[in-house]
């Protein structure tokens, strides 16, 4: 099975392959007998390790675009706390909350559209249930006792579809059902709809403009 | 006193022209005997009416750029209820959160991200208290009995500053220092945050490509 990276993968709906696939697929290759799959939350992963000593257990740690699936952002905190402990380098890749092409702008907006539904849900199973832009990132590391070294924002390849996906959900009639439902005060549901309008609009102009839509830039922070 | 009505005139802090100064222009002119000011809210105003009966008070409505200063999305309907009764016609005149320039798009963010903290304010003062996109006026309007005879979106001047000024008041330290304080959730301060974030990027963006930020687009609509 050749998996095209170039092509997105959503693990969690199982398109075009299932994580267990690509797992799978990861662990038949040459670096296959390198590779322990480990699924607990980070956290619980991290506290079932031993305890650290002076010598780190990890020479580095990579959060790639998996911070936004964290529950708030004071168990990023902890968690970041804890790879502290055992981790030598932290590399985070997390979407930037920018568009260097205005066709990415509709990703941007119904993110945080969806954002500010998601908090509303106690258990929420979204793509979006803690956004945070890369500064927010970086105070957390910051707290959490990191150093950033280096940063940079890469823009995403036109064949990345996460940008369309969540844009279909922002724009979706289940999302302005949900926020009919949960969002019980009239102006903060005002908000809420204004930024999927927002993301609307930002769709109706570049589809105007003759272009399609493309996933935003992305964020990439390394650590010691 | 000469007013340039290209040079946007912020009224309520007195730049470049009080709003008693901008009145007092407008009665010396040669239309000054037809107009009468009323320093009410429209629903007291409107409420101090002798009865409606089948020939309607006023022939036509406008509200211009005066509705996200209603304090509530319910406000505005009854406004619009009371209007339906005492004109014939009502025309609007809103920003349309929709940026056909990118270089637009930060006013746009900074509006949503100042709706999204001034909600928890039970006295707001803001530019922005009530958020809401053409689509809900319409929505609004259609439900006190208004019907749409035509829209349309007008690109903002280049010389328009209330994009600019939004944006600083989004992109201020008072912003920040309120979110903190108001917004007791972390998930949803997270997500207030993010906003304001987003729209720095969009500046940082706007201004990387060499361009000044522009004001985003005008929408108006006509009802009968």
């Amino acid at each position: 099975m050749a998996v095209d990276w170039k092509q997105s993968i959503d693990v969690f709906t199982g398109a075009p392959y299932t994580l267990g696939q690509a797992q799978n697929h990861i662990s038949q290759g040459p670096l296959g007998g390198r590779i322990t799959w480990a699924q607990q939350s980070p956290l619980e992963y991290l506290g079932s390790l031993s305890s650290p000593s002076d010598t780190k257990a990890f020479d580095a740690t990579v959060l790639a675009h998996s911070l936004w699936y964290f529950s708030s952002p004071s168990l990023i905190l902890a968690t970041f706390r804890a790879l502290r402990k055992h981790s030598k380098r932290l590399y985070l890749a997390e979407w930037a909350l920018s568009a260097a092409d205005p066709s990415a702008q509709p990703h941007v907006l119904a993110a945080l559209a969806q954002a500010a539904l998601e908090w509303h849900k106690h258990n929420s199973t979204s793509n979006i249930r803690t956004v945070l832009a890369p500064k927010r990132l970086i105070e957390l590391a910051s707290e959490a006792g990191w150093q950033l070294e280096s940063e940079s924002r890469v823009q995403s390849g036109e064949g990345l579809l996460d940008g369309q996906w969540e844009v279909d959900a922002c724009l979706s009639e289940r999302f302005e059902r949900e926020a009919m439902d949960l969002v019980k005060n009239e102006r903060e549901r005002g908000v809420v709809l204004a930024l999927r309008d927002a993301c609307q609009a930002s769709v109706d102009g570049t589809r105007a403009c003759g272009q399609k839509l493309r996933s935003m830039d992305v964020w990439v922070g390394s650590f010691v």
